[in-house]
């Protein structure tokens, strides 16, 4: 076992405050990584403030995670010591149902091992990347191309797989119009994404404030859902909207977006379910459809593809002391558009 | 204009009467059609009571037509005197628009012409197929195989298409396991149907009362949902469920039932709007859609899927007196499966 620092929620309320936590020592398959960014996202906040349900404090949030290798086991091949990597939201799964054996441990049918407050394979509870350390099992450990800075790197761990995985899956690409609904740290990566796939971007986000924004990340049209008319002269128009807004919205507004065979693919889970009109669905044979993170080969891809095409989070670097005012900032959707932790400060 | 028998509907309440009404006059493109048989869709009873809206009284229901050519327009090609043919739900569309080009019809973006009660494009309202004779556009008539009965055929004209085009566009076919929720009208038709592209298909049905007919049709296995068993038995189980019940279903209860990125297909829509939550999608890229009748050049192939398999509706034929009696039974649940009017009886 190694001492590590780290931040730690110690309850749903009191913030996060420095501490040590144990890694555990190397198995044969294990990396031991050291951490030099870790991304906040906004599930971090949710999480540990315990909206989503009682959580096994103290806690160490982060699961966009990118650093160097410092030591691996004695039976790791993929990884050496001072490659550059990364880990996103999961750091194990089952490895033998059918969804694991497809390259989809996100839906691993036993549960995928979510990267902190969950009970690893071993019994421990896992925790996550506010932290100097994380051991993980070299399978669930990305390679982060020579191309790509650490920092803008780290959110592509959950904010790009996020979105890079439903417009791959939906068919983004050349002849397709893609909507993004929300520009915010997942939107933000899905408007660079899809314009680099070859679609055509609008942005679907509340006003027009970051309208200049959109169309530097790679937007081709930007509309303020507050203007009813953008509903009226929008309709049928989208093969795929990918909805990044976690707050409940009028799904059936957007769904009347939507061309034939179109899809409306949310990427996070409003508390409350949304009232669907099945004729909304009917007329077009529309989809109303989820998406969660990506595969690790999907993964691995999506940092390739960054890579090559020059993308990365736009980010805010803050040190480990500014965490609590950094989430109380993004609660107000006060950053542009990643807030990413120098780990040299935890 | 040609003044012909017909059973119609004067208002909402006051059930369907023997009535005469005008058809035109052949245009170039027109046939005229020796009404054989008009099935009595569920949709009709809706329609005519006014449950989806005013409608323009009087009204006659059908859109499941078979019957003989008896006169062709100067310029038809596709159709001959004596042929034996067939008209579904809809009976023109804008033929320019995009789904219209991609043989969508049914999905035309000037709205598809509805066999009754719809403005046509000659400014006439459309009347249905409880009637002698129609008139229609060579397009929109479909030929029924040899190997097809009239009488059976005719409720394919909605029942089948409905359920053969979701499954057809989700892939049906070996190593696909396809749930039928409801074994009526449409669900009996989508047993067969799926069985017959070779899917592993499995009713989902209020009851086990219709089992026995369930596994007749082609179904594999056969499960009650009144029974809470059936949930946890079968979560993450189907590639496809086509849910032909209109009333509220749980539907998120049923979207558990889906494998990896398996589709809910609703081919009805209930009146009220179906509360989905958002997670049920995002765990294992599920989608909720939609699906309408089909184009007429798939409703062709379905026709022909039919007669190469040996697949019809399982019918009850009735003279037209008996409509009203047969409206209640529908409502009642009480046919296996398919009303049938003898159109010798308008």
């Amino acid at each position: 076992m190694v001492t590590v620092n780290a931040y730690a929620a110690r309850s749903a309320t009191g913030g996060l405050v420095p501490t040590t936590i144990e890694r555990r020592d190397l198995g044969p398959y294990d990396v031991l990584i050291e951490v030099k960014y870790a991304g906040i996202c906004h599930s971090d906040i949710h999480t540990v403030r315990g909206d989503w349900g009682p959580q096994p404090y103290p806690l160490v949030p982060g699961h966009e995670i990118a650093g160097i290798v410092t030591e691996v086991g004695s039976a790791v091949t993929a990884h050496a010591v001072g490659d550059r990597v990364g880990v996103g939201c999961m750091v194990n799964s089952c490895g033998e149902c059918a969804n694991c054996r497809a390259g989809e441990e996100q839906y691993c049918l036993a549960g995928n091992t979510g990267t902190y407050g969950i009970v690893d394979r071993d019994g421990t509870i896992t925790q996550g990347g506010y932290s100097t350390h994380v051991v993980v099992t070299e399978k669930f450990v990305l390679r982060i191309p020579d191309g790509l800075d650490l920092d803008v790197a780290a959110p592509l761990l959950c904010a790009g797989i996020t979105t890079y995985s439903p417009l791959r899956h939906w068919g983004a690409g050349p002849g397709k119009k893609v909507a993004i609904v929300g520009l915010g740290g997942l939107g933000h990566m899905g408007v660079q994404l899809a314009h680099a796939m070859g679609a055509e971007v609008t942005v679907l986000s509340q006003s027009l404030k970051k309208q200049e924004d959109g169309l530097r990340l790679g937007a081709d049209h930007y509309h303020a859902t507050s203007d009813e008319d953008t509903f009226t002269d929008l309709a049928g128009s989208f093969d795929l909207i990918v909805n990044t807004v976690s707050a409940s919205i009028d799904i059936n507004a957007y769904l009347q977006l939507l061309a034939l065979d179109g899809a409306l693919v949310n990427v996070g889970a409003p508390a409350q379910p949304l009232p669907v009109q099945a004729f909304s669905l009917i007329m077009g044979r529309r989809s109303f459809a989820g998406s969660m993170i990506g595969g690790i080969r999907e993964t691995q891809e999506m940092l390739d593809f960054c890579a090559e095409h020059g993308l990365g989070a736009e980010i805010e670097v803050i040190p480990a002391s500014e965490i609590n005012d950094a989430y109380q900032r993004v609660l107000d959707s006060d950053v542009r558009y990643r807030f990413v932790i120098d780990a040299a400060t935890f």
